[in-house]
This record gives structure tokens, C-alpha cells and sequence, in this order.
């Protein structure tokens, strides 16, 4: 299968200013994080994108993403973030699409991107696949976990038979062991999937149901439904949502970027400096 | 005199974006820019706070700054930075006023702030006062820059008699050296001023002859009709408008407040990890 459709969602109440933040990327300029994102679904070869937005954010975001080609959805009411999704239905049709969280930057040690990683992955195998990284257990209450079992005769695919939100340690012992994980690791969503249309279904059976529908619910019920892996991506994701989250972002771009030897010393200089001052005035 | 009003420039075109951008305050909460320095003026006892913006970002800003005692005024066509000034000459009325600009953020080293120190230089002295640094001469293409001789009895304060916008340093060693300053450093502006409402009048005057008004240029015919000194301030200007600006502020605030542990910790975890990818992926 070819993905030529992304969903950006960043239509979470309290975090519409993330994508408008401003960090210099890794070629040197500044860009805002929406256009920063937008560019690794382009830079794997997906090029209609749909951001899914609170409503009236459209020309804020469209602006900060200097990028003609976007199209908005506005999620009317909040009823979460798997409703987020569902906003995009039209736009996604019934063809397999990328789907990216609006407040995660990655970075790849060199070669291909973290998204490009999941779209060539996805394409090969013809199949829902979700980016994931050996997380430490200690980090789980912030994401989505799965279970499975490494595929064989591979070293970076799972075949997924569970997902769990933010599970306890506890539950994660009992049912989200990888054999061939590290002990106390956990393979934890990076917020980058391609996914089956059938999450489009799955999502509007919940929502008839529930009101409302979160993600991984859904991707629990779809790996029981069809053929659905993760893929451990090679790098590291950076949530901006969180405190120092923008400035962490900031220094991995750098440190990967052309301005490393810059920033280094800007480090060194401003770390003296405030040391001096520090000494000076106690 | 006692100064009561503030006038923050914020409706340079290509920066509007600035000011709602979000930095980690040295108290440790999330806040955007406009918010930190709107703080700063109300903590050296100016609550009166007029901000200068392009027509229509009165609303986003006004959600950015949390603070609903703001007033707004648009500059309705981009005529200069003293022009931006003179648009809040109704607010400031007969009164002497603080001014900011809308993208530096200031970090003293403990104790009152740069702020701080300039309203209460001026309340004590009774006139204008602009608050200046000893700037390296390879950085005077960046500021305004004044000259003039230091006042008797004092260590830190300036009588000026001359103001030049971004100076070359030839410029500078022929009218700009200030006894008792460095060889090859001169006194540039911080960002921060308090101003007599002559400067409202002399704005006009430039405005009706010329169409727009920069600040520097009036600043330099006010030191020539009134007494007008420069404070040198203890603390750091962080301009947030150049590339890296917003990252170093933000390290910069992190270093001197609550969380100077937590972010030294986060940069060491950062550089180890970096370099431990590089390494392992050359």
C-alpha cells in the first residue's frame, strides 16, 4: 500500500499554542513546531495533511506553518483525543493514513526520519503499524503501552496483541512483557502510526456508544481485528507539552543540527557565565 | 516622581510571534513572554500596562499575557519603533512613563531586577533614565548606544549627552568612549527606559516632519534639552528575537532559578545521550 494522507491532531484545549512555539530546527532555521512536523510527513513522501484544530486556530496555524497546502478540521467539542482523529474521517476516506501528534518533535541520529521509519515500514508490510521505543517503567504513566511478540526473523517488529493508556507498572508486568525487551523496559507509542481505516469504523462504533473516544481503546480493539505491528524507531521523540519540553527539543535539534559546535558553546559561555555571576553576587 | 504607567512594544511585523512564545520562568511555571515581562514592570510597582501590537493579535496576546488588566492599542501601519512609542501618547498623557520592548527578557543575579532598578533610579533622580550595559564594541551593531560622562559620587549612573543608533565602532571611539569604562566597550541600551512625556512631543514633531520616528534619534535630541541619565544595570538582557535567543533566556532563567538543578541534571543527560547516539551511529 502507498500512504499519502497525514492527520496532524493538536486540538487539545490547553496545548493550541504548542504548534505555534518557534525552535530552530536542524538546518538552522526557525520554524514553528507545526511546521517542523509537517515537514518529516513530507519528508516521507506524505503530502496531504490534514491538521486537526480547536476551532478557530485555523489561520494562527496555517500562518506558522507556512505551508499553502494544509487542510483544517475543527474538532467542535472536546471529546477526546480519539475523537480528534475521527474529525478527519472525510478527509482520510478509506484509504490508510499517517497519523502524528502536534506536540512531539523527533530526532534521528542521521539517516531517514522516525516517521519515514513507520510510512516505509507500513508500505512494506501492508498493515496498521505504530512507532514505539523501549521506555523505562517509571515513564509509563505517560503513554500508550503494547504487548506482543517480536516478529520473527526481525529485530525492530512486534506483532501487537494489546495496547494499554498509561498503564501501572504492575499491570505492565502482567501483560505487556516483550520477550527480548529488557527487563523493566516497555514498548511505549512515540505518537506516530500508520493506520487502517478500520480505526475510522472502530472510532465511530465508540463514539455512537460513549460520546466520546480516546486512541488506545481503539488500537487495542484493532489489533484484535487484523494484522497490526509495532515498529522500535530509531530515535528519540521530544514532547514539547511538558516543562523544559521546547528548550529539550531545542538542544537535541541543535546537537543533531549544523549549529552543534554553536550551541556548545553558547552552553559553555552562558554556563561560565551564570557560574560567575553566581560567585559574584551570592 | 512616582511612574505609574508602562508602554511595552510588541507590533514589529516580522516578530509578532514572540511575545506569545512560552518559556519556564525562574519560579518554575510555563508563562509566555509577554507574560514575564508584563510581570517584571508590575513588580517594580507599574501597573498601568499599555501594550503597543499589530492591528488584530490584541486578542492572542491578551490570552498569552493571563492578565486581564492589559490595555492594547494597534499601530496601524509599521512607521517605526519610536512611531510604536508615540501610539500610546493618549495613555501615557502628561506623565513621565516606563518603557519595554516586547522580545528582551531580563535575568538579574538575585536581588531586584533590571526593571526594578531603572523605575527606582528614576523616582530618586527625577528625570528620564535608560537603563545600559558595557556592550563589546563587535556587538554595537546591535543597540543603541549613548555617550556621556559618569555622574560624580556614583558608581553605576551616567549624565548622557549622546545617543547613537547601532554605532560602527570607529563612530563609537570618536564620540562614544565614557570615562571610566573598558577600553573597547561602550554603554548600550538594555531595552528598558523610563521617559519624561517630552519624549511624546519630540516624537510628534519627528512624525509630522518625516512621516515615522525611531527612538534613538529622539532620545539623542532629549538628552540635549533635559537631564537624562543612563543606569548601569546589574543583571543580563536576553533579546528572544535572534536565532538560539529564546533557548539561552530560557537556560538562563533555569540558572538562576528553582530549577537550576533539575535543567543542569537534563543537560547532562542530553549531552551524554547525544554523544553515546553519535557514536553509535556515526
Amino acid at each position: 500500500m502507498k500512504i499519502t494522507r497525514a492527520v496532524i491532531t493538536a486540538a487539545a484545549r490547553n496545548q493550541r499554542h504548542l504548534p505555534l512555539q518557534t525552535l530552530v530546527d536542524t538546518d538552522g532555521t526557525r520554524k514553528s513546531v507545526l511546521r517542523i512536523i509537517v515537514g518529516e510527513a513530507r519528508r516521507a513522501g506524505v503530502d496531504d495533511i490534514c491538521v486537526v484544530v480547536c476551532p478557530g486556530d485555523e489561520d494562527a496555524f496555517s500562518a506558522a506553518a507556512g505551508d499553502q497546502g494544509l487542510h483544517f478540521v475543527a474538532q467542535e467539542e472536546p471529546l477526546g483525543y480519539g475523537h480528534a482523529i475521527y474529525c478527519a474521517r472525510e478527509f482520510v476516506g478509506q484509504e490508510p493514513f499517517l497519523h502524528m501528534v502536534g506536540d512531539h518533535i523527533y530526532v534521528s541520529a542521521g539517516g531517514s526520519g522516525c516517521v519515514q521509519q513507520v510510512v516505509a515500514a507500513a508500505e512494506m508490510h501492508d498493515c496498521s503499524i505504530s512507532a514505539v521505543q523501549a521506555t523505562r517503567e517509571n515513564h509509563l504513566h505517560l503513554f500508550g503501552t503494547v504487548g506482543g511478540q517480536r516478529v520473527r526473523g526481525t529485530h525492530d517488529l512486534y506483532a501487537i496483541d494489546r495496547v494499554v493508556e498509561k498503564p501501572t507498572p504492575t499491570e505492565a508486568e502482567q501483560v505487556l512483557m516483550v520477550p527480548g525487551i529488557r527487563s523493566g523496559y516497555y514498548l511505549c507509542f512515540l505518537g506516530t502510526h500508520v493506520l487502517s481505516h478500520v480505526v475510522m469504523e472502530l472510532l465511530e462504533e465508540e463514539i455512537q456508544q460513549r460520546g466520546r473516544a480516546d486512541l488506545s481503546p481503539i488500537l487495542n480493539r484493532l489489533a484484535a481485528r487484523e494484522r497490526y505491528l509495532a515498529l522500535e524507531a530509531h530515535g528519540q521523540r521530544y514532547p514539547v507539552d511538558v516543562r523544559y519540553g521546547l528548550f529539550t527539543a531545542q538542544l537535541a535539534l541543535a546537537l543533531s543540527g549544523q549549529d552543534r559546535d554553536e550551541v556548545l558553546t553558547l552552553l559553555c559561555d552562558l554556563l561560565a557565565h551564570r557560574q560567575m555571576t553566581n560567585t559574584l553576587n551570592p
